[in-house]
């Protein structure tokens, strides 16, 4: 994702997930791709803007906490969640916010 | 910043700038660790995480909106704010947003 989310105009929801790898990257990076690609398939997902180089930062953008929650709960983000605790994550933050207020900044094309 | 931010119990408030630069970066990475120490010292802060790949994403955390807005027009930050939009940033977005639930996850030390 090299652009930020396309996202409808506030009140929504944030994820701000925060993370620290370990050096056992086994099956993260295929991992990741499927989850980003599931979440995206989920009733009440908005976006996702993500970033790493020490420090990893996920957001995703949800209509509303039962989305968030249905998510959670999903079986397979389940079986993922499980295996970033055992294996790849040292250690993260997850925060969850109501985003209230939103503007956007586009460079004006030069002629 | 390589590990997450230590918030405090929430609600509190996160800042989440999310950009893409441009190619004329002369000047950002004074910038950007000068505005970051600046922030930390600003009433109302609470801490700040940072990465990029493809796309940069910030995201400080704050009191209150109070101290949110004092900080968007210290007059530093303002000059700061200009020669991003002048030089080097494609696009961004800002996202104010109410942290209202946090957790965390530290993976027990081996023996």
């Amino acid at each position: 994702m090299s652009s930020p989310a396309r996202t409808p105009a506030p009140p929504y929801y944030a994820v701000i997930f925060t993370s620290v790898q370990t050096l056992d990257l086994d099956g993260y990076a295929w991992m990741a791709e499927r989850m980003e690609q599931l979440a995206s398939e989920q009733p009440g997902f908005l976006g996702i803007e993500s970033a790493r180089r020490d420090l990893g930062i996920t957001v995703s953008y949800w209509r509303d906490l039962a989305s968030i929650q249905a998510w959670k709960q999903h079986v397979d983000h389940r079986v993922a969640q499980k295996m970033g605790k055992e294996r790849w994550y040292q250690r993260y933050a997850i925060r969850i916010a109501r985003v209230e207020a939103a503007y956007e900044f586009l460079r004006p094309t030069m002629v």
